[in-house]
């Protein structure tokens, strides 16, 4: 299986996913700073994904780091750990990783000769951990695939964006190892277009038919029967489980509801955010306008001096949300009960 | 005012629409064939604008045609007049500009000396008619505008649109002609960009303050108090009030359903299917798949061997529609009462 991230033991190998589908080219990052510009840039992006690249980026900050007092050097860690968290700002998984790491080399007694090679085994268990979380939340949603179905997905939840097989992506690819017969609907995902280049490009990978369509088209294609069941991924879910996910994402599940057709979010429990009792909390990135006028910084589409507004994410209220597919299970609407068992999964080593 | 189209005495002269807002190109047509391939192009595009350019079109094809017979001379009128409507399939004014030429020469008894400069005559009425319509579109709009207000408007609906100020546009421009202060929310219109191209630069040559989102945004935008009505052309609609209008327009009326906003459709009486009693009937024209995966021939947005569906239009049901403005004034839903008048205002001359 192809691997979006990968420690060769000196530095961070990911997959420039900026550079997909023309080219499949690895980049190295060695330092702190390539972990972020990378994350900035979304060289490396999925919700998962960017919380693992940030767990290696920890280490990659503190390893030249002489260590000569434990409380300087949690002290800097944390520094590192704040600093890579504002690399961007929605995504859940980036601060569950990073703060999962500092409560961790706080609380127990490493001596400072351990502490380092500690934090790398931390980053390389959560890239583990995320592998293993994107199997059982694939498993737990293929049983919603049914044969010949059509279903649609937004953006990009596969390996690309995670430690394993993805999230949404990631239920699609075991119904299709389960034997199920299929068809898939990619919103192309504007600006960035996930679900043109890298979505697209996975399910070719993959041999799972696919169709591209363009974002105004959702509603069509649903009113025309074209669409089953739509699945997407989440970068941060509240505790009354309100759903941040990449733009695109409300709309379709506002169509959903008017067309009564099932709409499900599959994330891991890292995207929770048991600090946050409703979407309207969470800090949703807005980034520059060049996204939406130059396409790629390649090509300008609209007039000079258009101002846009560019939200990356959108919140989807729990009302809309038919279930939320997670590693322990599917959540139903509504999750307050199933929520209230959330902390005893949290992540444990 | 800018004219997208006008007859030189010689040839038709349009606006290239493909090359806004990188350039402001004129084109001349001076054949029925120049006319098609505008048309086909989208170099003319707007269903009022397309009526107007296949009317001129028809005389074009006749132009050097030897009038011997007018029995002869009518049937190929009427083959051209069939060739054109073949150029897009959807719009209704195209065939309703077409016939009506077809319906006069046919009824009155011009002499053979008289019928061609009468068609150069009707095409030229055809195109002040429309102009007329326009204004009083945006009259009757005009009304809908609060001052302070945020209008998200879709496609391109404007002077490049149209042979005046245009249908949804144009109420904008007369609002603004008003003394009206409010916002306007374009959205790009993927695949071919008609927000983004042509909307943003009309509405910056008006100096009418706009702000560009992507399709996918539209929902996000509502959920944030960022849209007060939502004012859009059509293409064709049907005599129970289901409007045929660019791929995305669906979208923007479920979405105005569920977040109780006011969803208007501003059109002249051209655009009416007097012969269709439902928006099932309408036929919808579906585009190249290279439309999507190749924006305008020069970036490639996804994987090779892409498939896609490419509608490039939808079909708004009648009940999700607050009111049908027209140069006869605002028709509100339910529409039947309403247009068992429609009649009594067809096209004369």
């Amino acid at each position: 299986m192809l691997k979006s991230i990968e420690w060769t033991g000196e530095s961070l190998r990911i997959i420039d996913q900026t550079e997909i589908p023309a080219r499949l080219v690895y980049k190295e990052l060695s330092t702190i700073n390539d972990v972020y510009e990378a994350i900035q840039q979304l060289r490396i992006r999925g919700a998962p994904a960017i919380g693992i690249a940030a767990a290696f980026g920890l280490y990659l900050g503190l390893r030249y780091e002489e260590i000569k007092n434990r409380t300087d050097y949690l002290e800097k860690a944390r520094y590192y750990a704040d600093y890579l968290s504002k690399s961007r700002p929605t995504a859940a998984n980036l601060n569950w990783a990073l703060y999962t790491i500092i409560d961790k080399i706080s609380t127990k007694k490493y001596d400072s000769a351990c502490i380092l090679s500690r934090i790398l085994d931390l980053a390389q268990d959560i890239q583990k951990d995320d592998e293993i979380r994107c199997a059982k939340i694939g498993k737990a949603g293929a049983t919603l695939i049914r044969n010949n179905i059509s279903i649609l997905t937004h953006c990009n939840t596969g390996l690309l964006a995670t430690g394993g097989i993805g999230t949404a992506l990631g239920i699609i690819y075991t119904a299709k190892d389960h034997g199920k017969k299929f068809h898939v609907l990619v919103d192309e995902t504007r600006p960035l277009l996930q679900g043109a280049r890298l979505t697209m490009w996975e399910l070719q990978q993959a041999k799972i038919p696919a169709t591209l369509i363009t974002d105004g088209m959702v509603a069509y294609a649903m009113q025309r029967g074209k669409v089953d069941i739509v699945i997407v991924g989440a970068d941060r879910i509240s505790t009354n489980g309100d759903v941040a996910n990449k733009i695109g994402t409300y709309n379709l599940a506002v169509n959903c509801k008017y067309h009564q057709i099932p709409f499900y979010v599959a994330a891991p429990l890292s995207t929770f955010d048991l600090s946050l009792t409703s979407g309207e909390h969470i800090p949703i990135e807005e980034r520059d306008c060049q996204e939406i006028t130059n396409i790629w910084n390649k090509l300008s589409i609209t007039a000079s001096n258009t101002n846009c507004w560019n939200p990356a994410f959108d919140i989807t209220p729990a009302n809309l949300i038919s279930g939320i597919i997670t590693e322990v299970g599917i959540f139903k609407y509504p999750f307050h009960k199933e929520f209230s068992k959330l902390n005893k999964y949290a992540y444990q080593n």
